[in-house]
């Protein structure tokens, strides 16, 4: 494969992974985290450029659309075609609705729903008279049911799968493969394996979820040929831990 | 029933015919649309008062935090105790994806389910320490599907219908009711006759919902006994016209 | 209202709560049981007619296909058009998969799914002339969601709601009203209060489902208006118990 | 790999591809279909022996529960463990409800529920002492939808998908992999290459599904690791024929 591949919200662990998965396979893989993360994010661009796979660290506050606009434009001048965009902003919170404050409601929101639409909107432009891509949004539990505390997060992951589900329908005429990937359960992420005990234990059981394996999907949902392509799907481990 | 009926949106017929029913039922019906539309919101309150029944109209932006806040409180001090709330705000908007700007994706946002989550906390505040009262939103079709140039709207919708499910989880058990209503099909309203060929017709084979009809539910849901709660139902024609 | 209502599964609490309430509509209730059943059943119906209502006892194995093809002739040729058909029976079993039997996963299906066919298509075909009559399924929980040890009970109410479904598509626009109610939540019913300790705390507390709102229901979508027609309504208590 | 794959309704062109598919992985590829189909298996079988892969053709009424018990005993034992099993069986009919037949409603969930329970539970029974083992189920869109004139079919395929979401819940702990696909869309099997014109030029322009592309996701489910278990997944052409 030749072309770029865009993720937003290479932060964690799992953008992390996407992103070394699909420099694999020849792919420049141009991620994208808020600047203040810039250097951790420079060295996860370098890790895959040392593995002589291609990568480029772009800074941007993907809630900002005129940073967007600019990102999508640059990467496609100086990088080439985005074949493949990934949405993997997550936002968890939980606050019973009494006291979610407006800010943290708008906020999960513009990050987790306007954030994806920016994005899809962007790379969909850039897609669409080439007539080929994939667009891959990242989903949780909180897509497809709320739950208690979860007002804010439940209600930007549904926006965002309504948001996969129409681009899905619309642009998948046109050649171009929207996806919404459901993961659902713990994965073996730095904040994890600071914060639950027992994870060595869990990951060798294969009690939480391997960011690479993730990723693998992802990869797989690219390359699916275009007369069998799977619009939603759920990764989960074998075995809950609760 | 005595107490206070906040109706947001009471625009069009639907809202209207479902601040007539809850005033007829005892409650004070205060009905809250755009400050802009002050004048046809004074005659609405007004043609309730002259049933002999109770109304207050007030103008607000239910998109302002600020102002919600102070209109729940001034219900709460000048009328009673909000009984029930029915947020009624649609903002339905067909548009591709790649020409969807930023301000509408927003808006529709803002309008349908930003200002649902203000009412319902607010709302939720003040009936959470009595331990009784009904809070309903208005779904559509979208709410539960996405589809091509629905991206904003089904977004907004599916973010609306995550807030009445997690509320549901979160305040059931504290007494209050939260529920949500598919509204599937044509409503008689305005903005139907005025533009759609054959309304009567239509109307006379029951092809097209009844704003009274729809409001005969609500009232309804608020009746029901807390042993047999319904979380959602939806509303739609015998016969669909297309 | 006149002529008749078909309520199979009329054994348990709920049956015989819905029988009472579309006979103090002006129906005739035909109550329908295994004939094993017959002295209870009797008693329904008498205890009906104490009420100066009109009801009639009909043993009748729900599964076999002509006596459900007599039944709804006798009961047109004898007490009237059937105006409302309920299908009421349960067959909530839990065994895992593994030890599930296939007379078990095939009697389940034959009482919750088969039988639910045979009263549906039966009465379908006495309604579709005159365009107009009402066929209410009760669901469950099992209905919208497969569980360890659910694999024959779920199946069986997933396949009634499927039927639920393509009648009221079908059907709708021929003039009946096909509709699904899920009751999720414990019943008022003999088991529960001869098995459940506490039963007198929960029901005065509204956290059991009370028989006769549960039937309040039932009579209210029969009256639903055919412009707002309601396909799926749930009922559950506030508070759930586990 | 090493083992059995046992594929029940190896009929169609997708089963087929199935089994081929399974074979290329090094499995044993044991194709079923009913006695009456046992030269077209046996051709199938030999086709997949002629790439020097495995396969046996064992004809058999995947509704009877005896045969389906010795069919799983006689792979176990002359064969090998049973590592992937495949249920593949359609059914498709639509009459409308009125008009379907008590012998047409039992035989489709015959088909396409019952013989799912058998195999799944058989297959189970072996594959939970051993703690692994993969259970594919085939849906279609009537799995999650119901229709006009599809009261038995989807009702069928509701069921299926309801044991295999239970079955999932039940083994996967044990460290069972069970997971539906939907398969949502024309494929290019030898009934449509008879009934629709222009096949040639929609599978050049891949609008209708190519069973070896179909049975790629099938093998990709069999190899995800434990951590990352798809339960379920659609498959679709990009652009819909009709």
């Amino acid at each position: 494969m030749t072309g770029a591949c865009l993720i937003i919200g290479a932060g964690d662990d799992t953008g992390a992974a996407i992103a070394r998965a699909f420099a694999r396979e020849g792919l420049t893989s141009c991620v994208v985290r808020r600047p203040r993360h810039a250097e951790d994010l420079e060295k996860l661009a370098q890790s895959i450029r040392d593995e002589v796979h291609k990568a480029l660290a772009i800074p941007a506050d993907a809630r900002d659309e005129d940073e967007m606009v600019a990102l999508v434009e640059k990467i496609e001048a100086d990088v080439g075609p985005i074949e493949v965009a990934v949405f993997n902003i997550g936002a968890n919170v939980n606050f019973p609705v009494t006291e979610t404050t407006s800010r943290v409601y708008r906020k999960v929101w513009e990050m987790a729903s306007f954030a994806g639409f920016l994005m899809g909107r962007e790379v969909a432009k850039r897609q669409k008279p080439r007539g080929r891509g994939t667009i891959i949004f990242t989903g949780a539990t909180a897509s497809v049911r709320g739950g208690k505390g979860y007002s804010a997060f439940a209600g930007a992951k549904h926006a965002l799968r309504a948001l996969a589900e129409s681009m899905a329908r619309e642009l998948g005429p046109e050649g171009i493969h929207v996806a919404h990937v459901i993961v659902d359960g713990m994965i073996d992420s730095r904040f994890i394996r600071d914060n639950v005990p027992g994870v060595d234990g869990m990951r060798d059981d294969g009690r939480i979820l391997n960011p690479d394996h993730i990723a693998a999907n992802y990869v797989m949902l690219h390359k699916q040929p275009k007369d069998a392509w799977t619009q939603e799907l759920d990764l989960r481990p074998w075995k809950e831990n609760w």
